[in-house]
């Protein structure tokens, strides 16, 4: 096992991890950027090194200076955390040359899975269902066939798009056939190329994700699974573990489906699996997640398994030490993310100092905090400043548990999302799980 | 289901008992001592009424102050937590006779566990091992033929002692011939009656108890035990759950008995049953506590049950919605009671003002505390300001959680047992489990 591990990140995750070091007595080194000399992530490693300035691009996305940190200190490993460099294939490849072992997947496997369209056809070969599509570049005609083989409705997606832009949703042929004619046009001239392509476009789909561990020695295994559908802007606000929307053998399905595809993808460490489920109840691949996740925790808590001690075991070496069918689902968990942001200015950023700090305790509580009384939140970095997490013995009873933590929980200084979520778990929607991935942003939109 | 309860307590119980409340959506009422008027008891109940002056004989054991307390604000039920007048079978019956529920056991039933000798020869008459003893008076010849039969060694008790007074070890017949003339004499000097029984003296046993759940419609069922050797002075400091000293067959026969027991005494809502287990795997009835326990979070952390939402339930007359198979021990648990008091002097009450307090988070930490930063420690009551109590997958894992969430608690401004748990968390004996209940006076008395 590690003697010492540099701990990658800042916030709340440097901690839990730092955390997780500790409980199998192991040493820990922060890196800090300049803003951050004060930060909690700092205070709790056994040492620390600064690494650059504020912007992150000169600190915490600093490979060099954070590889240079790991040698000063005699870290052996390097936990990245999430964001930042987790998965950054050329920082995986920078550890192994440095002969620092970094806690995650292969360079290959970060690289393999970071690319949407190749993660998409080892899926496909893995017989793990993707959402239909047609090739990159498609004509007329084929767009013709392809809409009488699948139905309605469908997107047309410009091929040299991204980030949600060039998309256009049709619900019938006559709006498909008008769509081909000038999306082309549009993606010509936004992208200076008209290329298109046409998916199905599932109508107001949860989103389900699939946690894995796999060690060096050829074990896959899933936790089963997390319900992140209550999003605002694709980010995920609020999620729960396990879901509300699956039975006993569809979550059997896609929990093998994921095992599947992290089995094909030669894939070792923790993943993420993420899928698109439609109300007809057929799931299809999104992406694979190659690092920890904001919303562990729900898993740790339904499964009694610490995920992040597993990364570091299977680091080192060792091999996972549960059989799939000792891993059972226990209780119901929900996980309410904590943003340093003002929903009542439309989730307007609020950094600052935080006056006052109480998180709540007592049962079935955990709080995955990186920041207390007396810190500054800092405009340089995401919003997150913590996680409030309940467990229930079922989903009503951790629902009653978020309302009674979400009014214990005090922070003043700063606006954060607490009360949005605490309006949320009155909400009748969220109540009966009746949701999907766009009913956050349906919501807001109709209170405007 | 109840609307307002009145938590006739203070301390983490009182805000235990008034989390599980908020949670089933039921109104409380605090009750407070005048040096109690600032307590985080008093701020966290939806409303408070002050029952009389520090002295707990003039509040929080006042009867009729309470129970015009509850009169007043419209409460319909009492929660009398644990000390205080949770085992007082007349509160019981008062709380009846004014048309208040009392949330616990019948007056009957607490009467009848709280007459230790009746309580004995009811565990006798169900079948529930009790520690071989004569009647309480015997002479010469009924000693010895008890000895010859039982064999040593054995306690000399007098029969009028009480407390631990009035007692003597024999190890063989010749001490016992001895001891019979002695301490007759002895007794008869100091409590004026020289009568003796004998009684099987267990050596270095460990404390065992059983958590039972009993409704008004039949059902009995275990929450199976908690291991609670770990003791200063007969009094707990460290518990755990499940207790690493039972196979699984002599956890379903200790377990059965307690079922038996309650059963036996037409009880009703949460208890303990309380054993002590010899080296030879024979264990004895002990007494029951007909009450909740300080020690019952670690019981909730292994099983999910939340045993203060259920005594609610069951006072409300509804039925365990659980059945006993579904009750299963997942993980372990230990509790840590983190009192005001100085281990480097000889454990010394240490009243005062907290400076700081700031609790452990993270995975597996769940902190019951009844004062915060800025709350003062009164000289007047119990010396118990919180517990922390961890959850590990497995034993080892609890313990390492255990040493970081003690590494991680700060409590400046008085003194407090969390250094000396930290310390137990090292100890050979205890990392093994290998403890018994003179364990740890034997231990303090060689450190001295």
């Amino acid at each position: 096992m590690f003697r010492k591990i540099l701990v990658a990140n800042r916030g709340e995750i440097a901690l839990r991890v730092m955390r997780a070091c500790r409980e199998l007595g192991i040493r820990t080194v922060a890196v800090y950027s300049e803003a951050d000399a004060q930060a909690r992530h700092v205070r709790y490693a056994d040492e620390a090194r600064c690494v650059g300035p504020a912007a992150a691009t000169r600190s915490y996305l600093n490979i060099d200076a954070i590889i240079a940190a790991a040698r000063e200190t005699g870290a052996e490993a390097i936990h990245p955390g999430y964001g930042f460099l987790a998965e950054n294939a050329q920082f995986a490849r920078a550890c192994r040359d440095a002969g620092l072992v970094f806690i995650g997947p292969s360079p290959e496997a970060i690289a393999l899975m970071g690319d949407k369209a190749a993660a998409r056809k080892l899926a496909d070969s893995a017989g793990v269902p993707i959402v239909p599509g047609t090739p990159e570049t498609v004509g007329s005609e084929e767009a013709l066939a392809f809409a009488d083989r699948i139905g309605f409705p469908l997107m047309v997606k410009a091929a040299a798009g991204g980030g949600g832009r060039g998309i256009r949703i049709v619900r019938d042929r006559a709006e498909l056939e008008q769509a081909l004619v000038i999306a082309a046009q549009e993606a010509h001239a936004a992208f200076g190329d008209g290329s298109l392509y046409l998916e199905k476009f599932l109508e107001r789909p949860r989103h389900i994700e699939v946690q894995v561990l796999a060690d060096h020695h050829g074990t896959v295994l899933h936790l089963f699974e997390r319900e992140c559908s209550i999003q605002r802007r694709r980010q995920k606000l609020w999620e729960e573990a396990p879901s509300p929307a699956l039975t006993p053998g569809l979550r059997a399905q896609i929990c093998e489906a994921a095992v599947r595809l992290a089995r094909a993808a030669g894939y070792t460490n923790a993943g993420t699996i993420e899928f698109l489920l439609d109300a007809g109840g057929s799931f299809y691949f999104l992406e694979m997640n190659t690092r920890i996740q904001v919303e562990h925790p729900v898993t740790e808590l339904v499964t009694g398994i610490d995920i992040v001690k597993e990364q570091i075991r299977i680091a080192a070496g060792e091999r996972l030490d549960v059989s799939q069918d000792e891993i059972r689902l226990h209780g119901h968990a929900i996980e309410f993310r904590i943003n340093a942001e003002d929903p009542s200015l439309g989730f307007f950023p609020s950094p600052g100092i935080i006056e006052r700090m109480e998180l709540p305790s007592g049962p079935g509580i955990r709080c995955d905090f990186g920041f207390g009384t007396g810190d500054e939140v800092s405009p340089f970095y995401d919003s997150l400043i913590g996680k409030l997490i309940v467990w229930g013995r079922d989903r009503s009873e951790a629902l009653a548990r978020g309302r009674r933590a979400l009014d214990e929980l005090v922070i003043e200084g700063i606006a954060t999302t607490a009360s949005f979520h605490r309006q949320l778990t009155d909400d009748p929607s969220v109540v009966a799980a009746a949701y999907h991935v766009q009913f956050l942003d349906e919501r807001l939109a109709n209170l405007q």
